[in-house]
């Protein structure tokens, strides 16, 4: 016996019959005799429904409001699987944030978790019930209900898992696992058994989109071993976990990330303090830089180069437009690029990853306009138009055809 | 200044429009310098179709988790009416049942409730907030949501205004208040300035359908002065308060009910303990009996009759035929029936009454099957197809045409 926490999100409840197949997979894990406590999204279009009923009213809503508006929809799938799994003859109760112990931050619509008093779900589960938590949501120090933000209900159930030192935290998606690139677009790419969590981090940064971020750091920090699994398909997925006996791969995946711009601002003076204050600026106005090269100094200029999300590129422009382009000559944006990454914790002793990844792309005739590396990734910023090309030929290049 | 609880029902927050109507009401109160707490129920049919997502997936859902699915439908009508007010540029606030002290007993789908601890609410108020409430909700002592039933959210404002000591609720419906018979049948009906918590209990009672009787009682209990009135015309509705110096009216109102069955036991032995058994029966089965009539026994045998609600027609036969007739040679039962009643607290004074309303039924034909009479109310049987033409007579003999 074990206790497994399950996570659904949005899509695998979006109506009758798929909360009844949702139950199915929870009734199987019930009946072989663990705890199950399952945490669910609101049900497929529901969120932006809500949002554009609010949108109607106010565009500008407070998110104090917009929170206990979307905070709803989780309390309909919540209530609607509990009925599912006891009209299948099991016992079920649906719990809401507050009431399964989230307690958060006052930071409505991005909210962080600050504890999880599981003593509710522990009775409930005392009582042989199966546990369905609303996730998404909880609650602050001002009794008021708050929401997670972006990927929220996944890191309601690691927090769950967390809490109650849950043996497993499986998360259904409507993939069967994490792939060595994406499935839609390389015939030939493999889904892993396992990944380590750094290794997800960096595949999830990358745009690879399985699994939120802040769901596996969470993980990270409290040793959960994560599942990514299919709601559809009843088939094992791939385990996240801390690095042991993993088998060795030198590369886990290849992704493509197209909410890319690139600016340069070009000749600005080679003197001290410059990149300071240039990202110091942009840092003010929340704007996260990826990628960034410097140009060596020659002629007492330099030019200086980064990428930032699409959406922040013109506020990224503004800034630098409002500072005289701290002294440069000119400022370039282009975003028609596309960071193409390699990741694998393997990468780190063999040296070799890099040129072969080079090659394959010169191969293909793909150029590089920059290159970022780090332990476990390399990234190269190309055309947008060449991305597709580029990430079937370097996946080839480290996952021959069988 | 002062402390004013608005009601509005699902029907005026149907829509983005109605929410902003309901928004400006609530502002000229607030502009005016009052305090304001306002309740609302669901939006127009979102019960309904949260009702009917639960039936395509378990049509036995156990009431508990009805009511959490539930009451996801305020929490969606109160964060928007809250976020219209602020869009106006007022402060606003919504609160949960819970968040608001609603506190009940654990009976899930028709909850009572037990206290408002309204702390919140008036720490809210203090700041300057208008407070709007998810009415119809509460949370019962294991901590779980639950619903109030049929017409909970006007007995939530009735509550709130108890608890704070408001100085009036107002229910705002579709109707402009309470009328001497149904205005849309009798085009002379007039509208009441006021009226008493005991007639307004008679109408309610018989088919008035204005307000909750459970609203009505609870407001007399704590003596909250109550007004009625539309959100669609700003014009004064009618107030519900204790009788003081109220204008005398001999009659409030006329009004029929179509929903009720007539059930006649034929020759039942004239012995003592027949009707005793007959309606213990019954009041087993949480059948509502109104009006009995009994006749005088003859040769040995009597006749019992007595209505209930068409919806119980059946199994009141059920338990009459279980019982073998209780004695009785025949059991009859009639389902095109109505009740036509009078109210009116001035009619305890006036003999007269109960002969002019004979009269006016007389002189259009209309045959009496049936008559029962309290302090403030006169009802008669009669065939439900003549109950239209015997409204429009009765009101035009107690209410002349002007």
């Amino acid at each position: 016996m074990a206790l497994i926490v399950q996570k659904f999100g949005g899509s695998s409840v979006a109506n009758a019959e798929r909360v009844m197949n949702v139950a199915g997979i929870v009734a199987d894990t019930y009946k072989a005799g663990n705890d199950v406590v399952v945490v669910v999204s609101a049900q497929g279009d529901t969120t932006d429904d809500l949002i554009e009923k609010a949108k109607e009213i106010n565009p500008n809503a407070p998110r104090r409001e917009m929170d206990m508006l979307l905070a709803a929809g989780e309390q309909i799938s919540i209530s609607l699987l509990a009925m599912a799994l006891i009209k299948m003859g099991l016992p079920a109760i649906s719990l809401l944030g507050w009431q399964a112990g989230f307690h958060t931050n006052s930071s409505y619509g991005s909210a962080r978790i600050k504890s999880v008093k599981a003593d509710r779900i522990k009775m409930e589960l005392d009582r042989k019930n199966i546990v369905i938590v609303a996730g998404f949501q909880g609650l602050c120090k001002y009794d008021d209900v708050t929401t997670l933000g972006r990927g929220g209900s996944d890191t309601s159930a690691v927090a769950i898992a967390a809490a109650m030192h849950a043996d497993r935290c499986q998360i259904f998606t409507d993939v069967e696992g994490v792939y060595t690139a994406d499935p839609r677009k390389v015939p030939n790419a493999k889904k892993l058994k396992e990944i380590t969590y750094d290794e997800m981090l960096e595949l999830a940064t990358l745009g690879a989109q399985v699994l939120n971020n802040r769901s596996v750091e969470m993980a990270k920090k409290y040793n959960v071993e994560l599942e990514v699994l299919s709601s559809l398909n009843r088939v094992p997925g791939t385990i996240v976990k801390e690095v042991t006996n993993m088998e060795k791969m030198l590369v886990r995946g290849v992704t493509k990330d197209t909410d890319v711009a690139r600016i340069s601002v070009i000749g600005v003076p080679d003197v001290p303090g410059v990149a300071y204050k240039l990202f110091g600026k942009l840092a003010a106005k929340n704007i996260n830089v990826d990628i960034i090269l410097q140009s060596v100094g020659r002629d007492g200029t330099k030019d200086i180069t980064f990428t930032v999300a699409r959406s922040n590129a013109d506020e990224a422009l503004e800034v630098i437009n409002s500072c005289n382009l701290f002294g440069g000559s000119n400022v370039v944006c282009d975003t028609s690029v596309a960071k193409l990454s390699v990741v694998g914790a393997g990468m780190e002793t063999h040296p070799g990853t890099a040129s072969t990844m080079f090659e394959a792309l010169f191969d293909v005739g793909v150029n590089i306009q920059m290159i970022s590396t780090s332990e476990i990734k390399i990234s190269v910023l190309i055309d947008e138009n060449d991305a597709d090309r580029a990430v079937s030929a370097v996946h080839k290049a480290f996952f021959p055809e069988d």
